[in-house]
């Protein structure tokens, strides 16, 4: 065991370790804590399994979990103002228009959407930022730090998942602290696990309400022939992850008074079932009601639309009417661009981030930032291509400039850029590779359970509603809105619950 | 379409009618209305699949189901009256005892049980008694009627299920119907579907509620070495059904204060875990829990031990360490009796519900009999062979003495008995067959989806305790504790949901 693995303070032997992962399983079974095996789908019947988990709850330190709580109201700052500041998104991911056929669409739609002219002054966006904690061992690093501290993995802008199954798994953790599973000396039978440092989670709650205000920002039908307003949400086709999805939109039809919630399919569906009215108001068209009684679309909520080959002909003009609509989008296209990883790298420039941002706030950002380089032929651009030139990378994962998240190189950096032509280069970011403490922890999923040392992500929900008139832009709701704790074995780099590299988790504050 | 049936009134296109089997299929993984596939548990995961349900909610009249609710209190108190009426009880089930090994071993152990001394004055029980509604076609019935009028399929006093599944299915139609999922133009959105007919269900709460107050009235440990006290939930090993047992757990612990609620496999794991003081409480040693630390346990729920094979010896030792306890038994011995076919039948002769019940509540329950005949030596029992020997038995079923449900004979009834040795038929009841009125609706379950004639079962709970001294019986707790509702294929005999003859449905109050 590492001298630096922080222990969770649990102790089980294995006969009770395997009564626990029963009662873990009966527990998801019974709240839905489960992936859908689409594959296994009939008419009338379908199989679905636990999602991954954590056994025991992990450690977390309750400052740094408070902090990220705090600062996700600047962060939201940040990211509506870079999201109401297109000339700088543009600057600053340009480069990636012509290879990137994702950063081209989008970009696209939105000069057809600006030419069209906006017909939404009031945007929404459900952003996640990811953190983990970082200990420095290396003295030569930019992040010293005896403490460890947050340190952002990455800031999420679109579509952001994970939060239902959060809270069901923090649930979980809660239940079985509380009835004595892990430790029945222990067992307290509270009600308040919050005792205990495992917090309440009430994201599925939270995201419901965020969008029932963004549903009310919009107001009554502006169209005629519409009787009714409704949210519409954007999902992908024979989606496994219905149990993260759907809890919102129950959430939102069982809120008093009900927020009309329908789903429609990325794609033709969109362009089958709605229409835009001369006025750009965005009419739903549900099978089964009557052509000449459609719905008015409020809200456009999108959790369908962010990987390239989703941007077919079809997928375009589908997006594009959403775009073109008087819905409030959640978010609206130049929130989606910000997402990319080249704006986090961007940030960290000298000034940038007080474009956004007064000094103070620029600066409690800034200290959740590790180095994070360009591989051009900027000044820092060259510095990390001499890095890469002297071939010990140990200290940095390459990212593509695109992505909020994956598809990141962790190992043999050198090697990997040399097989890569030098044109292409730009399209990474090398970013300074966290150094998490580690605790010890029993994770189980669908490929197996597994006990040892393992390292933990906290990511934190915020949601915005702001107003954009010409240069002006007002910020009309701004809150956190949640947060989500996922760990993974200390070994494996990538961090996907859905693709099985980590698990979901509670933090155990300490 | 048989001039008999009654419309549901929901009308969908197959296309609607598809697009609502994935919305069923997902809210179901979302709430836990699902089977587990036991052969599909590993350690580390598990299939689960969605239970039987109706895509439909099912008409049925508004005034049976309220007198259903009514009634349910004079049938508690008759058997919990026939359960401390151990002579009564004794004498019209003492055939059963040489010939069947479940009655004899539930004897021996009341035996036992009743020679070491009572000790715990209090019994619980939980009641299922269940219902369809009746049309006589038949001018020479023993029950003409024109208006479809309840009549008593079954009455269980033991380890009755569904109560978890009906609550969930209940939730889920009324979601639908207020989301306007079987019909967009009739969505209300409304927060009370009791508008739309379709009652509320919270079983779950009042089943936990019900057992909290068996554990409040136990009180305080009464032996030294235990300091708290808790509730013991028999189960069978590896049931597929956790979805309908766990629910009541999870709510116990979920109560405030909460109700520690713990597990144990029926056999073994209950003389292994479980001890007898030799002032006969009944301490539990869950694993983990230092042997010095016991609990005491205040209530035995039990929700296994109902099948012959489960009284090996190992099994008899273990229902016998329980009953011989002082912890209140849910349900004690004589009210698991109490269940067998046979009493249910002799309860039919004149003046036998007068010696439970005052003239008038044994009027109301006597007109949601349908006749049942013994096929013993008796004036009843030789009326019935008559019956068998004239070869016509399209109106009745055969059920064996012994049972609650199942293992009926619905055809061929004369032939059957034919192949029996006429010694083995007083183990058999002729019961008149109810007549259903029949509805159209689709069903959807592991096995198919199929839209046709259907029937429904309603089944009402009901919850008791009560206090025997001597020849003293008290009630101190007698109430409705909720409903099922069950439906399955008009063509089909059984109901058997989790047998999958069957569905979970609503009643659409008519």
């Amino acid at each position: 065991m590492s001298s630096e693995m922080v222990d969770s303070g649990f102790v089980s032997s294995e006969e009770q370790i395997i009564a626990l992962l029963g009662e873990i399983q009966d527990w998801q079974i019974n709240h839905g804590s489960l992936l859908k095996n689409v594959k296994s789908q009939s008419e009338h019947s379908v199989y679905s399994y636990p999602v991954g988990v954590s056994v025991y709850p992990s450690p977390f330190p309750q400052s740094e979990f408070r902090r990220a709580m705090e600062i996700q109201l600047i962060y939201n700052e940040l990211y509506t103002a870079i999201a109401s500041n297109e000339d700088w998104l543009y600057h600053v991911t340009k480069e990636m228009v012509s290879s990137h056929p994702l950063a081209n669409a989008l970009w696209v739609i939105h000069r057809q959407t600006k030419a069209a002219g906006a017909a939404q002054e009031i945007s929404a966006a459900i952003f996640r930022s990811d953190y983990m904690l970082h200990m420095s061992n290396n003295p030569s690093s930019s992040n010293d730090c005896i403490e460890p501290t947050l340190k952002q993995v990455e800031f999420n802008t679109f579509s952001c998942a994970g939060a239902s199954h959060s809270k069901r798994v923090a649930d979980m953790h809660r239940y079985m602290t509380r009835t004595g599973a892990y430790d029945l000396e222990t067992a307290t039978g509270q009600h308040n696990p919050n005792a205990l440092s495992l917090p309440s989670n009430d994201n599925i709650d939270s995201l419901a309400s965020f969008l029932a205000s963004a549903h009310a920002a919009y107001g009554s039908p502006k169209n005629d022939t519409a009787k009714r307003t409704a949210l519409l949400y954007i999902v992908q086709p024979y989606n496994f992850n219905i149990a993260d999805e759907r809890p919102i939109e129950y959430a939102l039809w069982n809120r008093d008074p009900p927020v009309p919630t329908y789903r429609l399919n990325w794609g033709d569906d969109i362009l089958q079932h709605t229409s835009l009215t001369d006025t750009q108001e965005l009419l739903f068209h549900p099978p089964g009601l009557p052509v000449r009684d459609p719905m008015e679309i409020s809200v456009v909520y999108m959790r369908a639309g962010y990987e390239g080959h989703e941007y077919d002909d079809i997928g375009q003009q589908a997006r594009l009417r959403l775009e073109m609509s008087s819905a409030i989008k959640c978010p609206s296209i130049l929130s989606h661009i910000a997402t990319f990883k080249k704006v986090q790298q961007a940030l960290i420039a000298p000034g940038e981030l007080e474009r956004f941002l007064t000094p103070e706030k620029a600066a409690v950002i800034r200290k959740t930032f590790v180095m994070q380089y360009p591989l051009d032929k900027t000044t820092e651009g060259l510095f990390a291509r001499q890095i890469v030139h002297d071939g010990d990378c140990s200290n940095y994962i390459l990212k593509p400039s695109l992505e909020g998240g994956g598809n990141n190189i962790y190992d043999r950096i050198p090697e990997f850029l040399e097989s890569t032509p030098t044109a292409a280069w730009p399209s990474y970011i090398m970013m300074e590779r966290i150094q998490p403490p580690k605790s010890r922890n029993v994770l189980m999923g669908p490929s197996g359970v597994e006990e040892g040392p393992v390292v933990s992500e906290l990511g934190i929900y915020g949601a915005c509603l702001w107003k954009q008139t010409n240069q002006q832009s007002e910020m009309l709701h701004n809150s956190y809105a949640g947060w989500s704790f996922k760990t993974k074995h200390a070994h494996i780099d990538e961090m996907s619950v859905v693709k099985g590299y980590g698990c979901f988790d509670t933090p155990c504050l300490q």
